[in-house]
């Protein structure tokens, strides 16, 4: 492996860069018309446009990645997040045109990929996931007996459902009757079928997810727990690591996770997804097959340079040993409101505070891409002093020309409840959006 | 202590704002006509106007430094480094107004600012000095019977010296007789006094010093050392944490500068020089009684935030307890060589990088003051990853507008010798900057 295109734009790509830069691998842009004037185009050692820029015509477009890596000799690829990276079609296209793709295997892109699939297979390995009928339910009766044994709160979903329709949340047994007929005749009503299944309500949640790695060897390894809880319409706004939940639970989900990795034979990094309902209670979700935005807090607080890790890994090289994991992470995802011209631009630095941008003054934040235009990353020696940091780092923040979350991200900061560590998924959604 | 004037500018200006920010400390700023653009005003809660460019109607000026913190009512002074940071009158005037002077105790400083006293001093205590003559000699006899007992080379040198004159470097006793007189001569002749005295020659020594801190209880901790060998003409350009001598010497090293905190109660951060000659070689040079340029290096390796502490220690609060010291990490002073605006900047940044600078882009850079304006500082698990790191983002880094020294950075970082810890305190002088 000697020269890496990246098939990114924005931080991530800026981030692969530099991991690549420090290993002396050679690292081909691709950009899009819109991304010409990009710093991910600056920094990197060619630059191949790849289309205009919808997406579609560029950074989706695997005919013209591939072709990119052609022209230009790169022998391996870094999809990042988002765009292609969990597109196993990409994948399987870089096996076939003997590239290395800096990812898992595309079987296991695509097996991970069916949520449903995944779910039922990590399930028969022990792996826990939300209980649940297994199945669909015609009867009252049978509701009742898989309510029991699951135990209340339950929903109640029609299996042809989705908007909410046929959907009912059931407290208690004696609701039990009434409650499933009526979702079941919405159902019959919306969608001709009345097919229900029902699972156990996870009131109020965590979403706390493991960063794993898998090694050419099989060798598994959970790197650590982030807590993404606070989020707004299922985009992460603010991440932490570690997280709060105890101990043991800790050290169960990790032992799972890295179960997980070593029974799929998973290469390279990725994330497993739980929803933490309390001590011992942690139910899978779904598993990510790449980087994530937020893998800044893990690797400060674990040691491991992720990024690097997943371009040794690819290359079959060793990896370096870790530092003790220690201390207390907090990002920050700095939104563009607005497209437009950053005409002033000052980021915080200093003890503790990085910043992953693709920034600068005068560069034109174009309209066509992810609104996520910087992270802010505070790191120290506890919670509390992470937060410090972090208030003092949004503070100082300037960024003129768009508009953007900063002030949002500095009334969820100062609320009490981010402050004392509680909140759950949908804290952002129910208290600081209210309009009421 | 409520409210801290910083009586400084520049980056450290703004590292002690962050600092007390995080604490919940309020700021008083103050600035020389040259500086009303600075960032250091922007960030601070106030900033007061305390004279014109020139360093002594400003920044050296005692009565207008207290000036302003009346005015302000802050109740705390931190002097930063340079300019009044080893000023005992300055501490002592700050006392005597009741202001807490984050320092040690204006007697300390006025102590450790007596070179010759303080070295005589700590020897008492079983501090190693520079093996020497101890006072005057005149006679080739006493010399050659000092110089047995130290051992050779030896350095004689005339007591009422400078510039060279009287000086010989003696490698052999053979040597003495004819040297030594040859210097008294030359003595005699530019000084009118004979008087000579004698040092061992130390050659090609490391430049060691160790981070200390001094609680209010007495209790001296030895924070962890630096190596801050490269140097030209006396200015520090790279230094690394920590060094490369052995774990034996490092230990008696940290011992010793722990001892010695504790004999002189010295009360917050400081840092004790040395030079290093070899396994249990080390000799005193002096102790600087305020925080250093180079901190953030012993800050990443060691965990501890030490302007933070410096403040806890003043305002007599408890320090967090740091995490465990690991890891490496490398500064690079970036240096002006020119005056003039800040047209185009981009630093680097991503994991492992701090930039500490009080530039931004339509900054323009004053010509009255100390050159250095911007310092990056690396990280990671060894040496080899912290050079990495940074020689990326050397080459990363942009500053347009003025001159700077990132391309003698950039050539000194690849040097076999830097590359392959194989460098004195006279390698940058004596082999990069001879023009031959």
């Amino acid at each position: 492996m000697e020269k890496v295109l990246i098939a990114n734009r924005g931080e991530i790509a800026v981030r692969i860069i530099r991991a690549c830069q420090e290993l002396g691998l050679n690292t081909v842009a691709v950009y899009s018309t819109a991304d010409r004037d990009a710093l991910h185009v600056k920094l990197a050692d060619e630059a191949v446009c790849i289309g205009s820029a919808s997406p579609n015509k560029s950074y989706l477009n695997i005919n013209n990645l591939l072709g990119a890596a052609q022209i230009t000799n790169a022998d391996a690829i870094h999809p990042g997040y988002g765009f292609l990276s969990e597109n196993a079609e990409f994948a399987q296209r870089c096996e076939q045109a003997n590239l290395t793709f800096i990812g898992p295997h595309s079987d296991t892109i695509r097996f991970l990929g069916d949520k449903a699939r995944a779910r039922d297979a990590l399930k028969a390995i022990g792996v826990p996931v939300t209980p649940g009928s297994d199945g669909e339910l015609t009867s009252v009766d049978d509701a009742q007996r898989i309510a029991t044994k699951i135990g209340y709160p339950i929903m109640v979903k029609a299996s042809a459902g989705g908007g909410g329709k046929g959907m009912r949340l059931i407290q208690s047994p004696d609701q039990l009757p009434k409650l499933f007929t009526l979702a079941q005749n919405e159902a019959l009503e919306a969608f001709g079928d009345k097919q229900m299944y029902l699972e156990k309500f996870i009131d109020k949640p965590r979403h706390i997810e493991v960063q794993v790695m898998g090694l050419q060897d099989g060798t598994g390894i959970a790197v650590g727990e982030r807590d993404c809880s606070l989020q707004n319409h299922h985009q992460k706004v603010v991440e932490e690591a570690p997280s709060s939940i105890d101990p043991a639970t800790r050290n169960d989900m990790l032992a799972i996770s890295k179960r997980v990795v070593e029974e799929l034979h998973y290469l390279g990094a990725g994330t497993i997804e739980f929803l933490y309902a309390g001590p011992h209670q942690f139910y899978f979700m779904e598993m990510n097959t790449r980087i994530q935005v937020e893998h800044p807090i893990t690797e400060l607080t674990s040691g491991w340079d992720l990024v690097k890790a997943q371009l040794l890994i690819a290359a079959d090289k060793p990896l370096p040993q870790p530092r003790a994991a220690n201390g207390y992470s907090i990002e920050c995802r700095v939104n563009a409101e607005s497209a437009g011209k950053i005409t002033g631009l000052h980021l915080p630095g200093g003890n503790g505070i990085r910043v992953d941008t693709a920034l600068y003054q005068g560069y034109r934040v174009p309209p066509n891409y992810d609104a996520m235009i910087a992270k802010i990353i505070s790191y120290g020696p506890n919670r509390q002093a992470a937060i410090q940091k972090m208030l003092v780092a949004i503070d100082e923040t300037v960024i003129s020309g768009i508009n953007t979350n900063l002030d949002f991200l500095n009334r969820l900061l100062r609320t009490k409840q981010f402050q004392e560590d509680q909140f759950d998924i949908e804290f952002i959604e129910r208290e600081l959006l209210n309009t009421h």
